[in-house]
């Protein structure tokens, strides 16, 4: 009989998500092992326990997630994790980063533009790009062939969030832009055919006006949930809905999506114990939805 | 195939209750989420997470338990996982509120006693009336149609009780009386027909002598378990055994119908998303037993 | 239909052990209670809600693990588990103690040993003896009769152990004796034909000119997995390798039995409520594998 299906949570707060805990269950998960507060110490006991108790043609019966609303945090423990693990032998197991959803996220929002739009060399601003969920948007655009403008209040930081994204598409085209008011905001989508929002909670980062003063643009995706939104007159709810013939999503809107993506993304764990999921590997399971 | 059954155990205490977590499988739940030290301000976000990972017709597959030592301190989280949740859009799951097993067990007390006694009209004594068992006997009983008194040491900790019980039951006949000696406890069960006692463990509130002095009494059930006992003479195990031709239950006595109604409402919680347990919900329950 | 299978897992640690947890549900657990940094006051508690929740007749299939890397802090988890339960009402339910894995590991030690040697009269040396594993290894070779030599670097240590093994099995043949130079060891291991080294990770205790040295040796079984190994010139994966005549056994050489033992422990928990499984109990169980 075969062994059941074993998912390890780590989660870096001080209780683990429910949210993580119930797509795990609906993702046909059989036993979820749950460890919240955990600390980069304390992943190699934790990976050990998961590596030495099965023959290694079993390690793809035990997985790994890692979550909790802190993405840096959480990428420390996948680094820790995969220190941990000893593949010489075999004795490893998969791992999927989906911290404060920010994967899914990204890849459902990217997902969803593609459905509108042939994102290869089309130009895409990414709001908010320098965050956990901003900057995977921009990688994964850029790893479509976008030509992507990455905007932050601050250029410094977008020149060091667009630096990191060319690290992992050595490939992409990628600017940072520096987004401060108005008519940066103008500069930065001119051209643009999509624009992503990908900001913080409860800030509005394209203006009504300032998306009707852009020509050309064909969708508009905002990934706030919080009012104020991302997007001025864009719902949160709104799904493929037109203004200004513009089609435009909420955050919501693209959650259906993204619930897919999560729930895939903990199946495939289980189809081989080699695997290492971040943005790309999550963006990839579209392919099949 | 329908979603398996989720249980969210939020529980007050630094682990949470073993006794809660084997009823709740063997209520038929299928995954069980447990939360211990479980705060106020970190309720929402757990709600939050299962609301918003099924669809609202599914949401009757996810359910929320609120438990630990602390009455008081679980029906707090109660009302933030109230809050939390978005009825307006279906976005809301089942809770059933159990902290110390206050519900089931004043729910069985008053089950055990309707089973020998019409409660419509009948004078009953709450001993012990202002801890959070006692209210809820003295609130059930109320409910039933029965002439309440509500006992404590102090008469002003009683009235408070009395009035927080009228404010959930308005019709109902429920009087504070103090019982700090002999002779109030004579006062207070003169004509009584019912006697319950629900104070704190180890203390003896209802003397042989007292239980003796009391004409027409037909019926006394004791809820503590711990030596001393609430009503001397009475054994902890006792059920429905007669002493004097009064009808007389120890806590254990009391605890197979306890055990059943336990039972009984975490299997309810996920009849439908809509439902809040507390201890009128978890007695009406005793119908179909 | 039969109750699913509860297996309550007490660890010490402040994350629970992944093993543990694994190798309970590759054992046929249905249901694993996780509690991390348990402390001996919670533990009645915790046990209540063990033997309080199912009728004395399904008992059996609930169950406690205490675990965690500290097995002298596990013992006392253990011994206020026994104390909480109530045998003469039938109140009861099985428990395994495996901190550190300790008892699987020096119960496969000894099973390994017997596979090429017959036990009884046969004069063995624990090195590193006074230790947790060490102390049951010496215990379950006395108990097959062997005439055992359990080393410390002081003879105070190894006079307290040997005393506490006596205390178990009052008819072991066990002398203390302190090794803590090259003379020593050649004294100490003289005439044997087992020798187990059971001493801290990193810690090389029988050097291979004192292997080479020591006349008539039969059987090395090292139980140190973190170089440099505890037996110098065997490696870590050796199971029943030959060198000069000898038969080696590293410390995952144990393993494959370790693991089958520790899975038998936690499955025979749930034959029957009474069971107390320490390093005698684990091992009986090999019998049969």
């Amino acid at each position: 009989m075969e062994k059941r299906k074993i998912l390890i949570q780590l989660d870096t707060d001080a209780h683990a998500s429910v949210f993580d805990r119930v797509v795990a269950i609906d993702a046909g998960v059989d036993e979820l092992f749950t460890y919240a507060g955990v600390e980069p110490e304390q992943v190699a006991g934790l990976v050990h326990g998961a590596i030495f108790t099965r023959h290694p043609r079993d390690l793809k019966r035990t997985a790994i997630f890692v979550g909790g609303s802190d993405v840096a945090a959480a990428e420390v423990l996948v680094a820790k994790a995969l220190e941990a693990m000893i593949p010489a032998f075999g004795l490893r197991v998969s791992i999927l980063l989906d911290a404060n959803g920010a994967n899914t996220t990204a890849a459902a929002a990217v997902r969803v533009a593609a459905k509108h739009l042939s994102l290869d060399g089309r130009r895409a601003l990414v709001l908010g790009g320098t965050g956990p969920v901003g900057q995977r948007v921009g990688l994964l655009l850029a790893l479509q062939g976008a030509d992507v403008r990455l905007a932050s209040r601050k250029l410094d930081r977008a020149e060091v969030a667009a630096e990191a994204i060319r690290a992992r598409a050595p490939n992409a085209s990628i600017t940072a832009v520096a987004v401060a008011g108005d008519a940066d905001l103008a500069a930065a989508s001119e051209g643009c055919q999509l624009i992503i929002a990908a900001g913080a909670a409860g800030v509005v980062l394209l203006p009504a006006s300032a998306r009707a003063a852009c020509k050309g643009l064909k969708v508009v995706i905002d990934l706030n949930a919080v009012p104020p939104l991302g997007v001025e007159g864009v719902g949160v709810t709104d799904a493929a809905k037109e203004y200004d013939e513009v089609i435009c999503y909420g955050a919501i809107g693209v959650g259906g999506t993204k619930m897919k993506l999560h729930r895939a993304a903990v199946a495939k764990l289980f189809e081989s114990n080699d695997q290492v999921m971040d943005a790309e590997q999550v963006y990839a399971l579209g392919e099949g939805l």
